[in-house]
């Protein structure tokens, strides 16, 4: 039996993943009085007056909204809030799982950008932070900055959950391949979420880190070759215009074959086969390949390693080096509801790949980064996310809110 | 120590009371793959071509949103979204421990009509049933009418589940104190959400009910008195307009106590204190004196009792007679969900009724109902509402009726 077969078994079984319990139980008059009326009343009164107690007496400070519109879901694309349920169930029990968050699954059934920033902003007193997960670019862009104010922190876990990931993969792939990030050649192949979002991150846009692992010469590719101002298309579209700006420095034109000769780090967050064994052989000494497209990678490892990959990562549990977001979220988050932060800030992003990376002792070439059963990993990131919100608080006290 | 200090007590030790659960251990890639990639792309798969199939392979099925803006919240009234919380996840609570049901709180940071009405559409495909609570007249009339035809059933609590409870007390005070319910002249104290609905429910409106159960002289009363068409300021209020349609037959004016006098039953959904023991003198014989206002009964028991009232019921657990409509929202939406009703039908809030009062087997004039801590009821009023949705779906396919 193949995991399609369990996964429809197990999910009939349990008719979903998720369940909610009670801390109390309700057993006598007196039980009834401290959790419901007439007792809760006084609770409610305490919080009327001071709406910050609302992280001490309620499941606020412990509770993720896992919020979709089903637009982007997994590789399976647009197929609406009911069909993504499954998933978003599947993010809640990791988050419990892994870092012993409660997390709760938001199917919304519209598309509508301006309606899905109105609806997060409004169901947000319930929740400590907010996952975005799988809306589609550009408007998951669009969404995740308007949400940015709304006093707890909001990421889109498609973008900045694989960013992270992928920073962490390349902080100890840079180690092993003995190249100092700051001096790779980098090819990223896909413009949507998680392209844009590992661009930002690995470019360190807005984040004040030290300059050998700010990577400076980037080329980002989508399915019509080398982003750039020489493409009239580019131009019309605001999110690859800023990609334009923020790279190919020396200004190439032509396909991913043209971008990749001479590379040093293949980043492929777009569809599977694009990558030819020739083309890895064109790159330099000590490549790395990540090709993370699900289920089929841009190029598979085993071909990628005989054309001479140095390493290879994918997204994939059933290959080595798998770079899988599920090391990051959970523990992202933890970090931040701790340290009841109001946004995420690049600092703690890149704090949260540090940590990653340094979870594991000794990586390898076929153990870059820790296996996404590690639960460790969530408790390390975490930490690390409230350091970097404790030196932030202080640096800059407006911008970050501590408990 | 007195409940409130418990209260605070218990709810800073858990911080909150409601918790989410994994369903399903995460330990190995053979879990992983199954709880989330790549297994669970055939469940969002096979209910992407059949979105029925979301009852049967998530939490749907089993899950209520209890839905507030936190603008009349117990007793406590506009208190905002974030102190209505500990009374949201007292709910949810409620929901698991006397139905078996999930329930999450959504607390709404605006308290705008139209905007509440697109947020709970937009919310509703997580969920197999809405909850809306504490929100405040007269805008929890149109939002629940608004929100009839968005599939799955949505109820106001605070109107419905009070309402039905106190049906259930009317049908056993009826038998103990011999009057059937169509001969009883019945004055509501309240024109409050609770209020509207409890007339609604007793006069027997849009409901194929036989006729000794359907009141037919009722009045309401408001803090200006006697509603009829007789007051300009009824006329100006469309809620009051249609209580003056519905009730005071003879076009009586005047205050509570003129409505009272020659009253077989007084029903206060109002304020405290505002009923004297003369105006109970001045009653019928073997009078009902439902006194529910919160903290403070609109009469004392004791005093009612001195003053000749044959049965009293508070809305207190420390009295006899409690009408707490944890009786009702359990078992309601556990035979609504387990049924997949699209909506609550007047015959099922019926059915409700009878099932609570046929939930004591002899009702006594101090145990007209059962103990709110008794947990067969909910299963008893979801059997029973399940029934009337089976019921009506064969008699009239179109048109949900009872039989």
């Amino acid at each position: 039996m193949d995991y399609n077969e369990k996964a429809l078994q197990m999910h009939e079984k349990y008719g979903g993943k998720l369940r909610t319990e009670s801390n109390v139980n309700i057993n006598t008059k007196q039980d009834l009085s401290i959790a419901y009326t007439p007792g809760v009343a006084r609770v409610c009164e305490v919080i009327a007056q001071d709406k910050r107690k609302v992280y001490k007496y309620t499941l606020k400070k412990r509770t993720v909204a896992v919020v979709t519109d089903g637009s982007a879901v997994l590789g399976l694309g647009n197929i609406g809030p009911e069909a993504a349920l499954p998933v978003m169930e599947g993010k809640c029990i990791l988050f419990k799982e892994y870092a012993g968050l409660d997390a709760f699954p938001i199917c919304l059934d519209t598309q509508n950008t301006q309606e899905i920033i109105a609806i997060v902003k409004a169901i947000a007193p319930t929740f400590g932070g907010i996952n975005l997960e799988d809306i589609s670019a550009p408007r998951c862009f669009e969404i995740e900055e308007a949400l940015q104010d709304i006093g707890i922190p909001v990421m889109h876990d498609d973008q900045h959950g694989t960013a992270i990931t992928l920073m962490a993969a390349l902080i100890n792939a840079s180690k092993l391949a003995g190249k100092p990030i700051n001096k790779m050649k980098i090819v990223i192949n896909g413009a949507g979420s998680a392209g844009v979002a590992i661009t930002k991150l690995i470019l360190g846009i807005s984040i004040n880190s030290s300059p050998e692992i700010r990577a400076k010469d980037v080329i980002v590719c989508d399915s019509k070759g080398i982003i750039g101002h020489h493409r009239d298309d580019v131009k019309r579209d605001f999110v690859k215009t800023e990609l334009a700006n923020l790279t190919n420095n020396d200004a190439k034109t032509g396909l991913l074959e043209t971008a990749l000769d001479g590379a040093d780090v293949f980043i492929g967050v777009s569809v599977g086969d694009v990558v030819t064994p020739e083309m890895i052989q064109s790159m330099n000494d000590r490549s790395i390949v990540f090709a993370m497209a699900n289920p089929i990678p841009e190029i598979m490892p085993e071909l990628a390693k005989a054309a001479g990959a140095f390493i290879v990562g994918t997204g994939r549990s059933d290959f080595p080096n798998q770079i899988n977001n599920v090391l990051i979220f959970p523990g992202i988050f933890k970090g931040a509801l701790e340290a009841q932060v109001s946004q995420f800030t690049s600092e703690m992003k890149l704090a949260a790949a540090f940590a990653l990376a340094g979870a594991i002792e000794t990586p390898t070439l076929s153990e870059i980064l820790p296996s996404p059963l590690n639960k460790n990993v969530a408790y390390l990131v975490g930490e690390a996310v409230k350091e970097a919100a404790k030196r932030s608080s202080k640096s800059r006290p407006k911008q970050v809110v501590m408990g």
